[in-house]
């Protein structure tokens, strides 16, 4: 597991997340085991578990509920990642062959399913009927999203679209993590409030983020490949600002249309770096940061609260 | 919705069930509120729902909930097959074109996906930690079945084999009705444990059942063809009582080793019915069935009682 330095405090529950999440394939068959084993071994920061732990330690939750809060979060999110992987076609995630580019369709859609059945497993264990109908509807607005991306013809292309889409794609499990966090403590009302806050922006400046990588990102420290985006024709932030400035840019009307043409993807990137877009789509997310900062304020003080603050700004900083 | 006549005063809860699950798709996008009517109005005789409400009633519980409940199982029901005829190809079910024959494969895992989504959004509704966790863990049961019989070159090849497997993608989803049922009514011990056998005696017999109407049914009342398990080297109870008296039969082995040939698999069929290993399997769902009936001892008297006992009846005596 790659994580940082700040959130070394926290290693142990998170090690304990890890244990509860790979414990899951035991008395299954050995493949699903090992389905989950290379999935929950191939990288990943744990960025959502360490926003549960962080938060619900701060309020004063014990630490039980909390790693199976934060297995059954980082389940649901690679289920969906499973699925979304067979739907796009990826064949790469974080440098590492995705389960679709090794196996059959059949068997990615089960071992989704089978990551499904045990992200609710886990949630069931923490017995907070409200943590579970949280996280049901998380799952369809994750799902509807995606669903809507799919059947409809009509691209993102406006900025309150892209921003809603972001929301369902990540900023719903964010959110998800911190909200529960805080209802399984001791929180009182405006605390429940600030860590539904702190979530959305959060996920948020991390989508951005995740966004910009993939014009200015090293391919080799990202594990896939930049300009993906473009490639398929799917338009985030940095793009959409260009477009605004560029309404009538052929090459880039080219790529939204269809066009496969990596050549004209490096030109197009090339004109979006320099016209100023991706600084616009960074201080959006720097925005959404000091947002989720703000929202902290109603927290207790302790080092789970500077570890919070350190991560969003960590989320805007990174470049991998 | 197709019923039985023993079973029309439940019709009215029945039709509240129908409710809940079709309102689901609202706010959602219009693709997924079409597949789910599609799916819902193709026929389906709402058997677990009414194990629910027939032993949720007799039980003492509220309708509400028991509605909750029978919707999302039913659900959870709908969304396993949504996925399974992907993965076998199945282009008809009950007679109607699956969603897999008219969408994309996308689509259709997303589907399932929302659909998975709404059932355990349903059952959260009901507010039962103890409901939740037994949904969640039906849903393992059923999926490590699907995986198992996807990965494992080994076909089932033994009695004991074929009713773990019969368990897995029948039995466990009639125990949870029958047992989530009497959880969240004012069931004792042995009301729970009659509650369980039922479902699983129940569910036995009825898969046992489906997969003779595989080899006696008629197609065109079945609406899906005959002889399809045999055709796709599937071995169900008939075939192996035949199997157990015919080791060496070569036609069979050659279906078995994967030969697809229709009229072998019309020869085949002419064979095991002539040998009475249909007649053994129907006596199996027989004997399943008077054990359903049996566990109902401990419930206090009823109409729904009664009809409980009907159902038992009706699963192992229909053709359709």
């Amino acid at each position: 597991m790659e994580t940082v330095a700040f959130l070394d405090f926290i290693d142990h529950q998170i090690a304990k997340i890890d244990q509860r999440m790979l414990s899951r394939s035991e008395g299954y068959n050995p493949d699903l085991g090992a389905a989950l084993e290379h999935l929950l071994t191939s990288g990943g920061k744990r960025i959502r578990p360490a926003v549960v732990i962080l938060t619900g330690t701060l309020l004063g939750a014990d630490e039980d509920p909390l790693v199976s809060l934060g297995a059954s979060i980082e389940l649901l999110h690679t289920a969906t990642l499973v699925h979304d992987d067979l739907i796009d076609g990826s064949l790469l995630r974080r440098g590492i062959p995705t389960l679709n580019s090794n196996w059959s369709p059949e068997a990615t859609v089960l071992t989704g399913d089978f990551i499904f059945a045990q992200a609710a497993e886990i949630a069931s264990e923490i017995r907070s009927t409200e943590v579970m109908s949280l996280f049901s509807k998380t799952l369809s607005v994750i799902v509807n999203g995606e669903v809507r991306q799919l059947f409809s013809e009509q691209k993102v292309t406006s900025r309150e679209e892209y921003f809603r889409r972001i929301y369902e794609k990540t900023g719903s499990l964010f959110v998800l993590a911190a909200h529960a966090a805080a209802l399984i403590s001791s929180a009182d009302d405006s605390q429940v409030e600030a860590a539904k806050k702190y979530g959305n922006q959060l996920g948020k400046a991390f989508q951005v983020v995740d966004d910009v990588l993939d014009f200015v990102g090293n391919e080799e420290r990202l594990g896939k490949p930049v300009g993906r985006d473009l490639y398929h024709g799917v338009l985030t932030l940095p793009t959409l600002y260009y477009m605004e400035q560029n309404p009538g840019d052929e090459d880039l009307s080219d790529l939204l249309d269809g066009k496969r043409d990596k050549q004209l993807v490096v030109q197009v990137i090339e004109k979006i770096k320099s016209s100023g877009s991706i600084e616009r789509a960074l201080d959006d997310a720097c925005g959404s940061a000091e947002r989720a900062v703000e929202a902290l304020q109603v927290f207790p003080g302790g080092k789970e609260k500077e570890a919070l603050k350190k991560l969003a700004q960590f989320v805007v900083e990174r470049d991998v």
